[in-house]
């Protein structure tokens, strides 16, 4: 084993921050195209360089006139004025408009010369030359177009807009570092402005480390113990998010030489290098030996949870520096350094508000205590309490577990001398994206194929298949807003019963049930492999009261029977999990349900059938999920049928 | 002048909603490549299709043993595991662990065969073989390895990670609608998962319409009365923030052939249309034919301010019809009719949930009145009152004006029935984009080029430049957070007055001043045309005073003056707006700056110097916007400088 590089002097979390902003992330000014320029920031002040409209214009549709020749015109006295021709938008005048006379004109033309009004046409009339002043030739100054009554009296510039009287060349229009949405699109556009100079985005470079992961996509080779790599499609989305550029860099496994290569190459091309910690020791003393040899450390390990093998520093490469930071191996943990350290310093080098969606203010949905004296970075998740509040209660307390993205919202920062968090206390969450929301539904409990069906309907639930019996412990402390419960277990929370159905149960065996497999008894007495599910499971009580039977039976004891049988203690998480392995070849029986025995296409040795209930936090019944969750259950014949085994409850 | 076409039956909004969501805007499935589905949202459930992680593996550093060899082991009465290999991540072990042995193993490797828990690294001692046991060949079922001390006892699966455990195969992940951020980018990638099935974007085709536009970037015929297209990109842009793609087509005249043949190209193309309406009366009707020959209309007009013009339909193109849907011309009625009726249909139809920043909850800052029984779509401003309190206020009365693009934030819908909004009375303000933030400072009045220096050293202030007079005038109404005076008027609102500069003003003429105009007297006896600011501007004040000051010594009236000043009534927006009228040949003098005199390369005639100061609304001064302010304008001796005829105050 390499020695391994412990971190004796963890800096406090201000001095990481320091340490973040003391480095160069770029971020100088680039042009784009105004075409793309939505959510970009203005790196220069706009002026105008030229008026809007460009010329005087007719702000409605009607005549062109000069005002003094309506002075004194009403209803009943209306000037006339000889036509001398039309002005439509977007074409030069050519005609002017002398004494006397007027101009037809569009809303948006050009005001043609000698005019310096516009009469509506709704206060005129239109006076067709009669065919007698034609013949007499009457009316010296007209023309064929015949002439106009003017019905009211105008000033000058009366429905007129002046040139530049919208923006004038030479305004200050728009500042440095607004944030360019539809609007502001709108008003460049006004300008002819077709590019734009704005902040640029920092270039970020992204290096995972450790020799046994796989990109997405790519082949797994689980014998050889290969993993997908989770970190670099999340950090590089999360860059992208606070408004930086990712570039993805191949793994490096744990080779020192390979990982310089890597990272200095990262560092020429990049404005910040990140790597995500691999899970072994080993690829982490490496990058500490480059970043060392090859820039400056400046911090290694932080005075928070879960920060401790975070690495701060600068990397060589290209003319100047890169800014590097190592993040953890976990993903929740990589994105929670992520979130509090290095996503607020891209936004800032991209020059980007955080957004406003960002953080969400909460109450702490239960108490919970720190007895570590180090600031911690809790991952948490949201519900709302259907009033109003959001509850926020912690999750993944360092497991690790790639399940707990999708779990936890964001973080709560705890204060290192904060050695408890009462239940109903104010805190405010960083949310992991701030396009992350409170879900609309969050339900914990059984695994089972009907629920993920009726779950389909809904908007955006959340749902935790943590079994039976932890769902109904999470209900009583009163969290979900609902819980699904499998068999007959003892339900001590208070809940309200939304509904529920019937599910058949027993072991799933190879199709043809080749070992003649009867029941519980032969899984005891024969040399058979059994795959179980853990005792938070409904359906594992189902298998431990059956085996309970067994043994009145015999007049054995339970354990007597369970050290009997091979695999009771192998337990896998999902309830098509035991059927899979079945189906593998690694076990000659599984828990599970009649329905995955068909659909896996395998034999089943039916044990019983169990009800499983949808039980709602009686707090949350008038909350708008809960409501769609009660609709769903109540339909929830409609789903049945698909599956074999299920049945309405009686 | 071609008929109009009148709409008498205007339909009720619900109506037009109605007859929007009645389209088929697209919104189908398309799959992208998990890189790049970042705000995408997931058309199907994802369950998970493999084991996470794919094999045990080990959780700790240490060494994977049996479980029963460890049993009764304690720090005292060590258990002795002779070494047989090691087993890196990333890599297939190459050992088995048989009784009374051990392998080493790194955190996250593959448990090699016969071993079931792992014993973390410090609960161990590390034991070399001696060279007296190597020399006499002791140790039998030992290797070179040497052996490890075990000083704890373990149970089978401690620190050890079951295959599936993380996520098992068959599981429910994530959900359909689920919209992708980093976190679920992360579980698709732990899945192995490299394309995701999403709902496809709608293809939004843009048609503007109107001889006059030419496309920003474009050479502009201001004589001819082009202007640039100010819908199109805003449009588009408001298009793609809602998660439509947008398509842009050339510009349609108002020739019948052409529009007819760019809608049908585009409804071919595309799931909606939208036409942006023209100013021209004409253009709106050779649309409303189109519509009418090649789909159908579902209504035109619709009772709500101001959606008058707008249209709906259907456009026949390809294989099914196209959706239609006409906007208003003016830029802040476009804006106001897609945000209320085209945003909510293509985010419906793109499976996206409105942002939780689209709408803001505020106070109206003023009282409003209406008298027509029509439903409004008001335009308003938003103001922090510094406590915490959005205030919202109207703006853009149906002027048309580009600058309000970027004054209004958004809208606010008031029901035909009211006649009244209160002062105070709370309003719900649907934002032009998600991405609109109240200002931090809201100012208005003078014009001048110190003061835009300052503002460019604040975050994101709202400066508008409306002239001493309508400043102080919303000053009193106590909706800015400051005003802007220059000269010396008469100041009824309340306000502190934050500090401020003086500034030279005068008569601004071209290059070596030709004409010899030596000040107010020439402009009134000679043969000389000026270029006026209007009534609002601070300058004009001043020039008026030096009128009337001129009339007082002529013992004749200051009409009689202004009367004979040719061009006195011409009165331009911005304070260089004048002098650039000078410098294009169109006048010869002009109402400004020293300052833009030198700026420009003019020649000046000074009449004097004017204070400018800022006034701050006294209910603000905590505001830290207006803090700001305050801090700028203390510090405005660092801009002066660089500016002509600028002083500090005295």
């Amino acid at each position: 084993m390499t020695d391994r590089r412990e971190f004796h002097d963890l800096a406090s979390p201000e001095a990481a921050h320091e340490a973040i902003a003391s480095l160069d992330l770029g971020g100088g000014t680039e042009t784009v195209p105004l075409r793309e320029a939505r959510g970009r920031v203005l790196a220069e002040r706009i002026d105008a360089e030229l008026d809007v409209p460009g010329f005087d214009r007719a702000s409605m549709d009607g005549y062109a006139i000069r005002a003094r020749d309506t002075f004194g015109a009403d209803e009943a006295d209306p000037a006339r004025l000889e036509l001398v021709g039309t002005v439509h938008a977007g074409s030069e005048p050519d005609v002017t408009v002398e004494e006397g006379t007027a101009a037809e004109i569009s809303t948006g033309a050009v005001m043609p010369p000698g005019a310096d009004a516009v009469v509506m046409v709704e206060r005129t009339d239109r006076v067709e030359r009669s065919s007698t002043e034609r013949a007499n030739g009457e009316a010296v100054s007209g023309t064929d177009e015949g002439a106009v009554l003017v019905r009211t009296s105008l000033a000058p510039g009366d429905h007129v807009m002046l040139a530049g009287a919208d923006v004038a060349a030479g305004e200050r229009t728009l500042g440095t570092g607004t944030e360019l949405t539809p609007r502001e699109i709108g008003l460049l556009s006004a300008l002819g402005i077709d590019e734009v100079p704005v902040r640029a985005k920092p270039r970020v470079g992204i290096v995972s480390t450790g020799d046994e992961l796989v990109r997405p996509g790519g082949d797994l080779d689980s014998a050889a113990g290969q993993i997908y790599d989770v970190n670099s499609y999340t950090t590089a989305t999360a860059v992208e998010e606070a408004g930086g550029e990712a570039v993805l860099y191949p793994h490096a496994g744990d080779d020192y030489d390979e990982m310089e290569r890597l990272l200095t190459e990262a560092a020429a091309e990049c404005d910040l290098v990140l790597s995500s910690g691999s899970t072994s020791a080993s690829a982490v003393d490496v990058i500490y030996r480059v970043i060392e040899e090859r820039g400056e450390l400046l911090l290694h390990g932080v005075a928070v949870k879960p920060g401790k093998p975070m690495l701060v520093g600068r990397l060589d490469g290209g003319d100047s520096p890169s800014a590097y930071v190592g993040l953890p191996g976990y993903p929740v943990s990589a994105l929670t350094i992520f979130r509090a350290f290095v996503a607020p310093a891209i936004r800032e080098a991209a020059g980007r508000p955080e957004p406003r969606t960002a953080t969400v203010e909460g109450k702490m949905a239960v108490e919970e205590r720190y007895s570590e004296g180090r600031r911690r970075l809790m991952p948490v998740g949201l519900v709302d309490d259907g009033t109003g509040d959001t509850l926020v209660y912690p999750v993944d307390k360092g497991s690790g577990a790639t399940t707990s993205l999708v779990e936890a919202d964001g973080i709560v920062e705890v204060p290192a001398e904060t050695e408890y968090l009462a239940a109903g206390e104010a805190v405010s969450v960083q949310l992991f994206s701030p396009d992350v929301r409170v879900p609309s539904l969050y339900a914990v409990g059984e695994d089972d194929p009907a629920l993920s069906r009726l779950l389909d309907d809904l908007d955006r639930p959340r749902y935790l298949s943590v079994g039976t019996r932890e769902g109904l412990r999470r209900l009583r402390n009163g969290v979900p807003d609902a819980a699904v419960a499998a068999g007959d277990p003892e339900i001590a929370a208070d809940h309200e019963e939304l509904g529920g159905w019937t599910r058949e149960w027993g072991l799933v065996v190879p199709d043809g049930n080749p070992a003649d497999v009867t029941g519980v008894a032969d899984l005891a007495d024969r040399d058979l492999r059994l795959v179980n599910r853990g005792s938070n499971s409904g359906l594992r009580a189902a298998l431990d009261d059956a085996v309970a039977a067994l043994a009145d039976e015999r007049e054995s004891s339970r354990r007597e029977l369970t050290d009997a049988i091979d695999g009771y203690e192998l337990t896998v998480k999902a309830h098509e999990s035991p059927a899979r392995k079945v189906a593998a070849g690694d076990a000659d029986a599984g828990l599970g349900l009649r329905h995955t025995a068909e659909k896996l296409g395998l034999g089943f040795v039916s044990l019983g059938e169990q009800d499983v209930r949808v039980l709602a936090n009686p707090e949350r019944t008038e909350k708008a999920g809960v409501q769609d969750l009660r609709a769903a259950v109540a339909n929830v014949e409609s789903v049945l049928g698909e599956l074999a085994g299920y049945s309405p409850q009686d």
